[in-house]
């Protein structure tokens, strides 16, 4: 952490770049070296890292550009591309480092390894598991796409997918709840920032997993932290759990 | 406390029955003076009190025999009475002290009164009521009937009907939560007892009242709380509210 | 809420005085007269009701201005006052409307009533009493002052004073709980807001009442709320049990 | 699961022996081929396996009189061993398999590993931890052992010594707190069975690992499901994170 590098923030202008600006800003390892948004002209041999919230076409250019010059690293947090999008990043990461991710939250990533892990090793036959998520009343959609992030780190775990286990929330008469099924739950309600929460329910033990936010600006922070790992990384398509070295062993 | 009275029990060869005979037995100012069952012939003038678990049939017809002959009080936990029913019940307690209710659990019913208060209290165009409850694998109804109780608490308190705030599980792509609604979600895992939690959420703040099972044998301490209360009252349709005094004033 | 008022802010330069400017402004039905600190001259007679955080001597001071010039009410917040700067609020309040708190929130002190309310019907004898309590890690007091008012609310449900019931922190080995005491647990980590739970525990069940700050602003909005509520009362001193109408019967 | 083993129980009179008992009744590919306490004969070339809750010697007598005779398995929930004993086990071990454990729950175990591989990866300077745990009011140890178990899980994944960073319970007026420092709280209340809690609070995030214990039994279960393990493994000391497979990699 002693030594500086340089960044560069790709879409600076939105509300997800300037709270990286401002996370940047406020430590002394790191020099902003350029700010951009869609359109703009940008020297590339500035940057070590580039950290980009922008549009899915605009970080498929980036990618492209870094690709042909033969660097910087990316950190990538631009949602909703499609397949193809997809898959030119991939193509890029043949040449540069780049990190891709839903939720840079370095504790929402550390817990979807932790539930990884424990569906892994808890019996689906014993052990059911459901998930829980609150978010403030203005939020639309249900459940949020970290919750399903999760289902999916659990249905990894077992060995199953994902859509094949996941069940509707529950009302009114129904069976029982069958076995090697993963539940979702959802609670709205005033501001709360964010609240994500895994059990595991047996017949006499529940283990829970859970994580919640404080502040808004974690999400810029995790970003920030991937941009410091990606930076001296061979080329290859990461996510924030190969940052967090899940994927180690 | 010290005075010793004469409880019967109604019912006594189902699960509720036998978890009363077991809470009766272990108290010292307690005499059991009659256990029986649908059909059995029992001695009313034995009883200060009697506690039935039993059917819809059952409840009414001994509520109308002790109505007749003066006594004793009762408790009833009997669940799934017609409207014709509980029209019954009430003619007999014009005669007698009857204890009615669908939960017997302390806890429960004052988070019932507590539920009520606030809601009267925390203006519902700032503060959203949402109820999640957690029970077993095995349980095949949702939301339970005690998180609808909490709701129509919440209801009353807020002077509103429940039917007309209650929204469905948030799931999918939908509009943002509306002010004075209340949300449900419902949990089923392993063997949870049962937990049920009521929050208040503001932009600010959240405020959680929420109660959590240890041991199933608390309904029928409750009931026998209920009888030690009871027996000693006018004539009169009570419920749990009553037993706590939260109608006191 | 459609009738304008005019408020007065003492302390203005201090956080919570901004923190209070910020709610002022955002409000259609307030117009803010006077900002006014330490040594300013203020014309009282351009406000309805005046937002006091200074310091205990700068509260005294006005209190008894207005008080001689039969107005404006008062919402205090400053702490520390000696049981002579309190004695000389509880004379000028004779004159005037004056509401005086430690904590605005409006959450916390509905959680007040609440544990009042359930410490007052659940039998001592049966129900164990635990407050538990979180905040940063830069905070340097444990238990919290707010974590004290819920100490002494429950102590005042159950007509004992908090000193005499009140344990220290459970460390190493001890002999078994008594029943009637009052436990603490002090948590202390991260950029935590504010965290109190109140706990009932019997041997079956727990009833468990709790508040979660989301934004440091709320503390000023209670204290809005409170002016509010006092510029229309008649003379006396009120805390924020009155505003929230727990003392009405 | 479909071979049936053979299983002895030591300590067969003890709560912990009956509680195994009950367990392995309820099995179908177990027979209980062998009860005995302190000074009873036992055949041990009846049992694949013996699980043994006792007294120290009697523990260390039965692992000396198996390591003789080439077999069978052990599972060892005997807790208060001193060094001497322990080192006494591990030369038994050099014989058969032993697993030795002061809580066999699968939960709390899986557990333990979580918060070890958390405490690992992320920073000690950003994120502090606290663990908190409750139980009955008739618990005179706090914490309880789990706790400290978790609290060495946690220190292990730091690499550093639990003695070094433990903070007694925060009371009164202190300093800030330190990083790297891990807290510890307890709650003593009703007929709490037991509840564990490992949080890690960094300054706009929580994540937190937890545990609660619905019934009893557990305790017995997972010395069961250890047996099953052990019974076909080589020779050698495991505990918990063996059986779970925390340490295979």
């Amino acid at each position: 952490m002693t030594e500086i590098f340089h960044a560069g923030i790709s879409g600076y202008r939105g509300r997800m770049g300037r709270a990286v600006s401002n996370v940047l800003d406020a430590r002394s390892d790191v020099v902003v070296a350029a700010r951009f948004d869609r359109g703009d002209a940008v020297d590339l041999h500035l940057c070590d890292v580039i950290i980009d919230f922008s549009t899915p076409e605009s970080s498929v250019a980036l990618a492209k550009a870094c690709a042909e010059a033969g660097g910087p690293a990316l950190v990538i947090g631009s949602t909703g591309l499609s397949a193809e999008q997809e898959a030119e990043l991939e193509q890029a990461a043949e040449k540069i480092a780049i990190v891709k991710s839903g939720n840079f939250s370095l504790g929402v990533n550390m817990l979807i390894g932790l539930v990884r892990n424990a569906a892994q090793r808890l019996d689906a036959k014993d052990w059911d598991i459901e998930i829980t998520e609150a978010h403030h009343r203005r939020k639309v959609d249900s459940p949020s796409g970290t919750a399903l992030m999760l289902g999916e780190a659990a249905a990894e775990g077992r060995r199953v997918d994902l859509d094949d286990v996941r069940t509707k929330p529950y009302d009114g008469v129904q069976d029982p709840r069958e076995s090697g099924k993963i539940g979702f739950s959802t609670i709205r309600g005033g501001g709360i920032i964010g609240e994500h929460s895994v059990m595991f329910a047996s017949d006499d033990e529940i283990l829970t997993l859970s994580h919640s936010a404080i502040d808004r600006s974690l999400f810029a922070k995790g970003a920030v932290a991937a941009s410091a790992w990606v930076r001296s990384r061979p080329a290859g398509l990461y996510d924030m759990q190969d940052v967090l070295g899940f994927r180690q062993a």
